[in-house]
């Protein structure tokens, strides 16, 4: 609830992935939590068949469905187009990288596929995707927000990369290290923190906001019936988070409940 | 010249990409610095071409040319094929995973072909050639080496993975990142930290020491003419820590100076 409210300064934000999962938990935690009259505008690689988000546009006339194919170039680029033409001159002010794939491999059964497509997905589509929202996003951070015109956070321009915990190096040791041996995913979520890393030193004199953050272990299609968060708990913590960034957490490693990661 | 004395109780070291740059100068280094008699085993994609190379071996008959495209599988497994005609029963004691490209390319300018192709080369072709030398790595680990039999070290056996600072994603902030904004560079380098580090945990059972190492900035073809280090300075310094891991250093991301860095 109270993560909601932080957006309420912020016009329009853009989730990829949104047909299911924690993206399908952001639209309908935005929509249920009062977002409103900002524009909700939610990615999807077929939209013919995200019957639930079908279901909560046809309540919230201010969800948005867009189809965008995050490793086809050429649908990003049309994806700008028809945000452009929803977002107008006000830009888009929250772009969410939130579309990831877990390829489950651990060292003896990993090939060289399955670390390329996942490191495809998780660690190039958000770079290749910010590129191409670069004019939407600039437009927006030039207008400045809602608070002073120097500051940084959603009310202005930002882009929140979903990344994970199980990303970070450091945290891959000892006992910790034991479980979750993904070489695909882990190894595609520690390549997307340095490219968030890189994003933010490029996009700050813009103003434009950029950080990683995990958000927890949830019960989705990903993270199994055995993980402690239900998706509403996980973005109902995230949202708060990132609907509180300032200038602080640019360039941040964040977990769902606020705290610094360690790369 | 120290740096060298260390590597006398290692039987065998593998070297990838050896035909040129760093390669070239650790196989060099070795060779003359009076590493005999153990066996230098120098992998290149085409051997033919390899002048400098074969001029080593000319003068040190313990260095073994042998060929390896490191984005090959078939490839990879003929030479591991190879390598155990060459060491027998004693296995390989030490891989030096070098060979890497860099693709220099901006946030504006980078592409996804460039990001997948750097991120292959430098991450995942480190990976699958471990998965493959596994059993000549074991091998040497299981004879325990000239030390105690719980050591760790190359004199038993080791993968050393050849980083950069610049896959520190940490160190990529405020002044050190205004330059050096190499976006597939960079996070091919974030990968393979994180694939030493997963590797550190799984090849532990066995005995075998993997960690990352940074070369310093050096005057190669990569580095270019205003680098400060030489590269017969790097590879002195780097040999000399090689030479000297132990179980501390296990899973562990060192400066060519031997100080911890931060990932």
């Amino acid at each position: 609830m109270s993560g909601v409210m932080n957006f309420k300064n912020c016009g329009s934000v853009l989730i990829t992935g949104a047909s299911r999962g924690l993206g399908l938990q952001i639209v309908d935690s935005l929509a249920n939590g009062g977002f409103s009259p900002g524009k909700i505008i939610a990615t999807t690689r077929h939209p013919a068949s995200a019957q639930k988000l079908h279901e909560l546009a046809a309540n919230h006339p201010y969800i948005h469905i867009i189809p965008m194919d995050v490793l086809n170039q050429e649908s990003i680029e049309k994806s700008v187009e028809e945000v452009g033409q929803l977002v107008q001159e006000e830009g888009l002010n929250c772009l969410i990288n939130n579309a990831g794939i877990n390829l489950v491999a651990d060292f003896h059964t990993v090939t060289a596929e399955q670390m390329i497509e996942n490191f495809h997905t998780n660690a190039v589509a958000p770079l290749m995707i910010t590129k191409a929202f670069l004019p939407l996003l600039k437009r927006a951070a030039s207008r400045g927000g809602a608070g002073s015109e120097a500051s940084m956070g959603i009310q202005r321009a930002a882009v929140i990369n979903v990344t994970s915990l199980l990303g970070s190096v450091e945290l891959n040791w000892g006992e910790r290290a034991k479980n979750f041996k993904w070489y695909p995913y882990r190894t595609s979520k520690s390549a997307l923190n340095m490219v968030s890393r890189c994003m933010a030193v490029d996009l700050e004199p813009d103003g434009i906001l950029c950080m990683a953050i995990h958000p927890g272990w949830v019960r989705t299609d990903m993270g199994g019936s055995e993980a402690p968060l239900s998706p509403e708990e996980s973005i109902s913590s995230i949202l708060s988070v990132i609907g509180g960034l300032t200038e602080k957490d640019h360039g941040s490693f964040l977990n769902f409940t606020g705290e610094v990661l360690p790369w």
